[in-house]
């Protein structure tokens, strides 16, 4: 199935090698409390999405749309949005919830997370969908959204058959996984040593 | 009071011009869905923790002292944990709380964002208390404690005379003050433009 995701490269030889090693990625978990729990909690959460990832995606897609300082990132130099990108980026976006929801996070993953994080900058932003947009996406805006992409998931959690003490937990599982992911896109921004 | 605190020096000469501007801090507010009604529940908040601050406080010690890989940033480069810089530091992170559930945040707030920005690194770290410390510290665990500094928050926030919808939407405000502010944080260490 991912097989039919245009530009989805997890996996293959072309991705990078993660910058941060087992011992530093098992340190900065630490930080942010995320333990074998957390990884059950987002496979069961992985459970209750599956069937609603479109309706995660167009709360997220309407987010970007109301925003003109959001949008033009998916835009062309002149402002015009490309819908072609938008659409093949929504593929790749709803397959990052299914992986997300589907620890435990190894080196594949790590390397993806180092792609990813490419993908937004100036490095390799537009390559994948070879597409004539704005190159670069500032990280205040990467590091804003942990807001968003947190906090909407809320109510599509509470969709499924578990109850209340399930729900929070499925979120703060979540919540972690995105801040760990956000900071692992940090590095290529990050001045050299400053990661 | 504040007056007291030593190394405090919001509205002071000495802090730096910040390298954002108020319709860029607005854009990055709309980005967390930051609103006036978030800035009454921040105020909210204060009263609550009011009394509490130490309690908070030593949760987040705790956490730092428990972890050889964060205390090493409060401790001489041979690894001993330096008490006055712990106490010192202490301070002004308990004022932080105040200011934090103290909004609107304006143009001297967002100057002294710049400041706590540039003491966690090469610099400024260390310079306001005169320590010999590790002299940086890497921007990874910034991000990662947005995880920590918000999900400590929330039974201190039941502590108070709210009930629960005001206690979630305190927490959300303080949830989204956190990544504005770690996101603000992020300017020093992101390379030229990238930010
Ligand atoms: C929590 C923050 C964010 C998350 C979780 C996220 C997630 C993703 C994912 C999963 C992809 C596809 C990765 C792949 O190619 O497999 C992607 C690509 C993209 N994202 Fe983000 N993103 C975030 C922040 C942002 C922001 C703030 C913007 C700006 C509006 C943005 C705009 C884009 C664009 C334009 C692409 C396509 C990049 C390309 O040309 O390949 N993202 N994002
Ligand atoms: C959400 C993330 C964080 C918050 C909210 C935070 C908050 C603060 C505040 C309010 C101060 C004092 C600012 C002032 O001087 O007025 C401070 C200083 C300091 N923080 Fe953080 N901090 C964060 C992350 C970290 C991390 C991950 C470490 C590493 C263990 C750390 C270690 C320190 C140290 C050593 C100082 C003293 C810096 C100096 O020499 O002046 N902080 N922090």
């Amino acid at each position: 199935m991912t097989d039919d995701i245009s530009g989805y490269t997890f996996g293959e030889e072309s991705v990078p090698v993660s910058p941060i090693d087992m011992p530093a990625f098992n340190r900065l978990k630490q930080t942010v409390l995320f333990t074998e729990e957390d990884e059950e909690h987002l496979r069961m959460a992985g459970e209750v999405l599956d069937g609603q990832i479109d309706d995660v995606l167009d709360t997220w897609y309407e987010f970007i749309a109301d925003h003109p300082h959001l949008i033009q990132y998916f835009s062309t130099p002149e402002g015009e949005p490309i819908e072609e990108y938008l659409d093949r980026v929504r593929q790749r976006f709803g397959q990052w919830i299914r992986d997300t929801c589907n620890p435990p996070y190894d080196e594949e993953w790590l390397n993806y997370q180092q792609e990813i994080a490419l993908r937004h900058t100036h490095e390799k932003k537009n390559e994948t969908d070879d597409v004539d947009s704005v190159d670069h996406i500032p990280y205040r805006y990467l590091s804003a959204f942990i807001y968003p992409i947190t906090a909407t998931m809320k109510p599509f959690l509470k969709n499924g058959k578990y109850s209340g003490d399930a729900v929070e937990k499925m979120h703060s599982a979540w919540f972690k996984a995105v801040v760990l992911q956000v900071t692992l896109w940090s590095e290529p921004y990050v001045k050299n040593g400053d990661f």
